[in-house]
């Protein structure tokens, strides 16, 4: 196991020549920018490092500009940074190494809809709201859902997941196709909109989850389904964590098609109701929707409520119609805000492990013991269906002391985790952040296996350098 | 578009230097063979192409053996060609540079089954029957069905799918990790046994479908499902082809779940009543199974009852008890070897396109009309749920001019497929008889990638040369 990884950057910046930034200038105007407060804002995401901005920032309209970048870019060996909203939470967006930060936020159109074949083809930057609402319409949704209004670009990326995954899955299988910007600056189709394909390797995976460090993806083909019939969202209460644990598990192990599944933990009850006013009793709670027909909805919940009861689940309450259900999972999708603006002057660390379901019970134990013991401030939120959960602890900005105790308190759980033969990070990504955990999870092997992967597509190291492994 | 494929194999053997072949008869004694038998058995496939043998073939019982050989293979710089149960369709086994062959067969361990995690390890030569058989105890099972009894090795290798991906996804999906000996014999793991993961690269999936040209899979961690508590199977029987994928379609955009959607066409149910005597009804049928609780099967298979009046579709027939289905499920499984019975000294040449499903009524009608034209026998069978099927022209042995007539229909069903934003192979992989095709499906510059994985990862192109692209 490595040391926990070090919160102090390595800034190594690849300059950028005057010559690349003149020809940057010349192609895209206003859109290529060095202000300060442009590039602060680029060179920082949701983790806890400080600012890194890159040397410019391009804002990008469609794929051929990004292409143009990239040459450059590689004609210069200077890095680039795609960036979508910036909601990443592990370091993803710092400019380590300087560079140019490719923009893809108003790359917002949606390039094609196919409702009769359930696909859909969108430009990066469309951010999952836009995309629903665009598709809505046609009786349709696209279900993952990280809790940010985050880019589909960035989703894809970083392999994003998060409430639905349980019954939809990740992006991993929800992503069909890219359009990609390869390192040197050409435009590549990876997939088709066939739901299945055994066509060579597979290229969309290999971007998806690649994190910016193999190309720029400025397209996304999806999957999209069909609203269901019937949706019915209910809370429980339980007396403790393990208790909801518990029923978790159960509800896994017998297939019951849960749509979502979320723990919130006590503190986590508590911030919500102190930033949302909803007025939750405060207890650990489950938060769960259910997706089916008329039937099958009222089917699943019984089974639900059945397992409930046999762990002391109570006052089981249902929402059933859209509102009571957007107020629940808002505040839900708000816990991470809230724990900030309920503790102020802190920022957050937190927590990404994923295990197999039968060992979720005892990781959780374990890390609640520990944060308690810590005396800092924590939540705990999760998707727990999948076996994912967040541990959050809240640490003073400028608290060195707390936030070494925080990283500790995550490097031990992490190693849990492994042990327990799951991951350190479910959705999250490993950015700069979980760049020692990576070696500890997958082996010095697969690691190298990595690193050739991302020497062979990335020979001048331009994307997004620094991140995920050393190379 | 380029040529149909050359069925003439270019063979240009690397020869076993006689120290490896010492080296290897040491190590493995009897278990190292050279005998014709035993090589012409592994130097073929399912596949209409001529015996390809390799030099020697290794039975190998451990990822330690299996690493060994690769690790003699990548000092003399020799081929390897991992073996499972030789089901595959398109050349992949075919020694077109001679090498050893690596035979899995006997690595039939299930290594790890956690039925509370609904996951399971196996060695490579473990079969999805075999691997059902294991876990029927537990009341838990396997979904991916190939129709052959694969390895899970191979499956694996080729991405494969079949009857059940509809509802249960393909190899992509439903692979956790695996266990691989790299081109220069290391042995590395891929994933965990958690859920999701976004921990770097999707080293699994860069494998699921490598077709052995990358690394031999050693060991598949896999997940399963809860064997459902009602189980239905229906058939229906339609006037004309259209008619049943235009119920398929309707079936697929209304989100019913159902778990097997097949379409056999009037040929296909005349070569299996001949060969199986069910006393089918002898018109185009779908097939189909339902999956879920009492309740909610009954509900699918009302739905499914009314789409299917609406197109004419009659005589539903169900088949509830377990004898009946696998009775049914039998039958369609050996469509392949009923066609090749009912028509003696003929091979099968099939195709394996996949469209979006809104297209799937257009590429049938278009296929129907050029295979009734051409005056070759040849019957469809279809994954039709997800807009993949197979058309199979059983052409005479020895008959090069019939053999090129089919050849050049299956080059333009491709061309169609590709045109509707389709790929030419949902299941089957490139092997040597598609690798035309890929360029065609994926264009230069992604195959290009996919040279530069294979060139990094295996610099002296050892594993399984000559596939899915030339160098």
């Amino acid at each position: 196991m490595n040391a926990p990884h070090e919160l102090q950057l390595r800034v190594e910046p690849r300059p950028v020549p005057a010559a690349m930034l003149e020809a940057l200038r010349q192609r895209f105007g206003e859109r290529c920018s060095t202000a300060r407060a442009v590039r602060e804002q680029h060179g920082r995401d949701e983790s806890p490092y400080p600012v890194t901005p890159p040397e410019v920032v391009v804002f990008c309209d469609s794929t051929e500009e990004v292409a143009a970048v990239v040459a450059l870019a590689h004609q210069h060996a200077v890095p680039v940074i795609p960036y979508g909203t910036g909601s990443s939470l592990e370091g993803h967006l710092l400019a380590v190494q300087g560079g140019v930060c490719v923009d893809v936020s108003r790359m917002t159109q949606i390039v094609r809809l196919n409702p009769e074949d359930l696909t859909v083809t969108v430009q990066a930057g469309v951010t999952r709201e836009q995309l629903n609402q665009a598709v809505r319409d046609q009786g349709l949704f696209f279900p993952i859902d990280p809790g940010a209004n985050a880019s589909l670009g960035g989703m894809a990326a970083t392999r994003a997941s998060g409430t639905n995954a349980v019954r939809y899955g990740t992006m991993r299988e929800n992503v069909l196709g890219l359009t990609v910007v390869t390192a040197s600056g050409e435009v590549i189709r990876t997939g088709t909109r066939a739901r299945k394909s055994s066509a060579g390797y597979d290229l969309t995976r290999l971007f998806v989850g690649s994190e910016g460090t193999l190309g720029v993806i400025t397209e996304v083909t999806l999957k999209l389904y069909p609203l269901p019939e019937a949706v019915s969202a209910a809370i429980c209460h339980f007396a403790d964590v393990r208790s909801a644990v518990g029923a978790t598990i159960q509800i896994i192990q017998m297939g019951v098609p849960v749509a979502r599944c979320e723990l919130l933990d006590l503190n986590a009850v508590r911030f919500i109701n102190g930033q949302s006013k909803l007025g939750l009793r405060e207890s650990p709670m489950l938060l769960m929707e259910f997706h089916g027909s008329e039937a099958s909805v009222k089917e699943q919940a019984e089974t639900v409520q059945g397992i409930a009861a046999e762990l002391g689940g109570e006052d089981f309450q249902w929402a059933t119609t859209p509102e009571d259900r957007t107020r629940l999972w808002t505040a839900r999708h708000k816990a991470y805000f809230a724990g900030m603006t309920q503790n102020p002057g802190c920022r957050t660390v937190t927590t990404d492990t994923c295990v197999p379901i039968s060992r979720l019970a005892e990781i959780i134990d374990d890390s609640v013991r520990e944060a308690d013991a810590s005396g800092l401030p924590y939540y705990i939120v999760g998707h727990v269906g999948d076996g994912n959960f967040h541990l959050a602890y809240l640490v003073k900005e400028d608290d060195a002391t707390q936030r070494a105790v925080a990283e500790n308190l995550s490097h031990r759980m992490v190693q849990k985790a492994i042990a327990l033969e799951g991951t350190c990070t479910g959705e999250h990504g490993i950015g700069l952040h979980k760049m020692g955990f990576l070696v500890d999870e997958a082996g010095v092997g697969a690691v190298d296996m990595m690193r050739t992967l991302k020497r062979a597509l990335d020979p001048r190291n331009i994307m997004n350098p620094g991140k995920i492994f050393s190379l």
